[in-house]
């Protein structure tokens, strides 16, 4: 039924409708059988053109899903899909019970047809604040894709989802949707989920640090302690110490507040306390940032005598300390030491805590343990930037640790890694070109190797080492500043025994050549 | 076994070990049978009190749990839990397969017996910074506790839990725990997980808003998504538009980032817009804050020419609009006003859902929806302050869009609400004292009254009410400054006809008497 003046769309003027006395449209549209466009579509389009060319008009019904599939020859549901993409494009009303009729358009949708570069309007780039733009790149962050079976992974530092405890976690959120108030899919308490605030201080004294579930809140990670704790205390123009070289998202946090980095030398055995020492006389420093215990990316664990004087140096100068534990339960060698939070009797420290690096980095769940009046106050914060963090996984995890399951778990993981770190070293021994100096950690996930040649030459070993098949970390990027030598950061958090020593042969036939 | 010198603890010198020539301690504890205090704590307190008495010293090694506990007489778990204690409080040291032996401690721990108020140390208060301070409030934030069965909840504005697809959750995260791949657990894409923003863009469509997934970016709930954007947008000292009144969080939320608000009345057809007029016109503004379904408070729903007046007006002054549509889902009514956002060509529009008032809102899942460019800058302030959301609930979620659970959910709940609503609307119309001012609502949770008498009255009113058993949520909190007259917001979020009903019944009785 070709209509001649419209090649595919036919329109036989308005019929009566004996119901109420308006009229109906009765469109007439061809379909090509031949396109690729699915045929809702094609009406969708064709209805669409009608509308901005004007020759539909706001008001105007259009006929009832049934006889327009009598007329195109259709299944129904084709041209109820139709209409529902045509309706949610804006250009449609129904009323509950009545036809479908034409709904007046100011504009045409915003993006139908519109290439996203072509929209004039809002830049955006110029509008943001300056932290914004610092932390900024185009196209958003993109996450690595997955390593490909051939190349090995000495650069993840998350646990291997092997090994994460999943079968044991599905067990506790069964549980708790089956058999739990429905408590745990509502809002909570800003200070996070009970149950898990107490179970994470039980395990705080395994620690040797003594804090009630009340010094401790909840976060949606680490990182996100971090920038709660920076939001209590510092302002645009302020000063944080962090260890050189230090956490890569650290520095973009800082710039994220329009804060100003300190960086401090992390030697073998820690932060230089000297050079602090000098740093806290001088400057008006509002925190400390320092990782005790297995420093990322060096791997350092500071002894109890530079914990104890680091700590003192803060209390002189008045400086809280955030002291990131993000390894904590890494210690499987046995050499505990404990962490500056457990000697915090004066209230100086922040200790940042996470679930990420031994169990589910998806979770996101992270703490800070700290004295009742910071967490209350960092709790207000959370409360008003997020409302709370997520219930049922904190419920989940609180579960799979007051069941026994999370202990049992790190001790299978200790073994899992204390194998992997042997292998590691030794490969380390075996393949690395004598004199390449590299530091022996006491546990957690990670070796630092100080690269031969100049600074410059870093991108260009890992370039190397791509092509030959292992991927690391590049040390540039724990430095504010340029450091003084390249760097490479190995992990072995999801590399299993034979690719450590696979891996190390690669690095070490690259950095031999 | 007392010994004379030490009321209960005896100490018999230092026995040959023969393995190693070392010597350990004996010790003799007796236990007060009579004490509410556990054995394990009694032994854990004595040991402590004689390492800080400076007589055990460090080095000393204690004696085998099996010898302890035949020396006091208790079972050997006993005594391994009060080591356990002991070494959590940092005063113990065990090499593996070794002895457990008395460690040096620089201080005593921490909190051992040390009540907070008695800490010295920092004075977090005077620390904080002033945005951190304007949203503090001493002890945090305690969610108001559940409500009495005999009390009447027309508070809460969160779909009533008993409503939610718990089943239909549960089995998705069974499917994706069982069959998924392990990167359900691990860290994702900062913009949040694709499924989930190609369900959420797909289901916009429904209302009129065409955005890729890639214009999505998911967030920690809604509240998280409007903190991103004024991290993005604006910096202390600048102005934002709000509603007057609006919901009460916003204004919260502006002072964290201490930010100044702009009030502007919102009547029973939305926001006055001649009064919005002269401020654009008077004032440098950022960004104007609105919701323009089912207000919160109000509930009123702006018609479509409000809506193309707003962003026209909002365009020609160059800010950018928070397009809050946390009710989006609730147009039980059928008379569908698409959202501003469906008439953004110019992309002025950052778009915020959520998850939290259909579904779960302990889930904390909320979106963005906004030009390419805007969602590049809001990921990386994401990425930089949590990293990334929770990825196990955002498949789970996706899994419920993508199944059409969630589609079905929604007509089920549609249903519930439309009636709740309409039993709503015929009590007022019953109950209430004549002359009283409400607005009729198109759909949502809520219904805003006005009370009679002065501002003053407000909590007086609130009181009684609450001696009425009925909860509901007092109106000053919707405003920056103080507001001209008392007001009374009422949910049907969590209260079934029954209790609307008899809820309407309280309100009309007191507001009569």
């Amino acid at each position: 039924m070709l209509n001649p003046t419209w090649p595919d769309i036919g329109w036989s003027g308005r019929a009566n409708n004996e119901e109420n006395n308006a009229t109906d449209l009765v469109l007439m549209i061809t379909l090509d059988s031949d396109s690729p466009v699915p045929a809702y579509l094609q009406i969708r389009d064709r209805v669409v053109s009608l509308i901005e060319g004007g020759v539909l008009a706001a008001g105007d019904r259009l006929p009832p899903t049934r006889s327009l599939a009598h007329t195109v020859g259709v299944h129904r549901s084709t041209v109820v899909r139709a209409y529902d993409e045509i309706r949610a494009l804006g250009y449609l009303e129904s009323r509950s019970g009545a036809y479908t009729t034409v709904r007046h358009r100011a504009r045409p949708p915003a993006t139908l047809g519109h290439p996203l570069a072509a929209r004039p309007g809002v830049d955006w780039q110029e509008r943001l604040t300056a932290p914004a733009r610092a932390v900024d790149r185009w196209g958003g962050q993109r996450p690595r894709s997955d390593t490909p079976a051939d190349v090995i992974d000495l650069e993840h530092l998350a646990i291997d989802p092997a090994l994460a405890p999943t079968a044991e976690l599905r067990k506790c959120l069964r549980h708790l949707l089956l058999r739990s108030g429905r408590e745990v899919l509502d809002y909570a308490d800003p200070r996070g989920w009970w149950p898990l605030r107490e179970a994470i201080s039980l395990r705080l004294r395994t620690h040797g640090v003594a804090v009630t579930p009340d010094e401790v809140l909840i976060t949606c990670g680490a990182q996100h302690a971090f920038d709660l704790a920076l939001r209590m205390l510092t302002s645009p123009g302020h000063f944080v110490v962090l260890g050189r070289p230090t956490y890569s998202m650290a520095h973009t946090l800082l710039r994220l507040h329009g804060v100003n980095a300190i960086e401090i030398a992390v030697g073998e055995r820690g932060m230089d306390l000297e050079c602090l020492q000098e740093v806290l006389e001088g400057t008006h420093v509002k925190l400390l940032y320092t990782m005790p215990n297995f420093h990322n990316p060096t791997g350092v664990t500071t002894d109890q005598a530079h914990r104890e004087r680091l700590l003192a140096l803060c209390e002189a100068h008045g400086v809280p300390i955030v002291e990131d534990g993000f390894e904590e339960e890494m210690k499987y060698f046995g050499h505990a030491v404990l962490p500056i939070k457990s000697l915090d009797a004066r209230g100086f420290v922040l200790y940042v805590g996470t679930f990420s690096k031994v169990s589910f980095p998806g979770l996101r769940i992270g703490w800070i343990a700290a004295p009742h009046r910071a967490i209350a106050a960092l709790s207000a914060i959370q409360h008003t930037s997020i409302l709370a963090p997520n219930t049922l996984t904190q419920a989940a995890v609180a579960r799979l640790c007051t069941s026994g399951e999370f202990a049992s778990h790190l001790r299978r993981i200790h073994r899992v890694y204390r194998r992997r770190m042997g292998v590691l070293l030794h490969s380390l021994e075996s393949f690395l070109p004598k004199g390449l100096p590299w530091l022996r950690p006491l546990g957690g996930y990670t070796v630092w190797l100080t690269l031969p040649g100049s600074v410059e030459d870093e991108e260009r070993w890992v370039d190397r080492l791509d092509r030959a098949g292992v991927r690391v970390a590049p040390g540039r990027q724990y430095y504010g500043s340029a450091p003084e030598s390249g760097h490479l950061r190995l992990s072995i958090a999801r590399a299993d025994e034979d690719h450590i020593v696979e891996g190390c042969r690669r690095i070490g036939r690259v950095l031999s050549y």
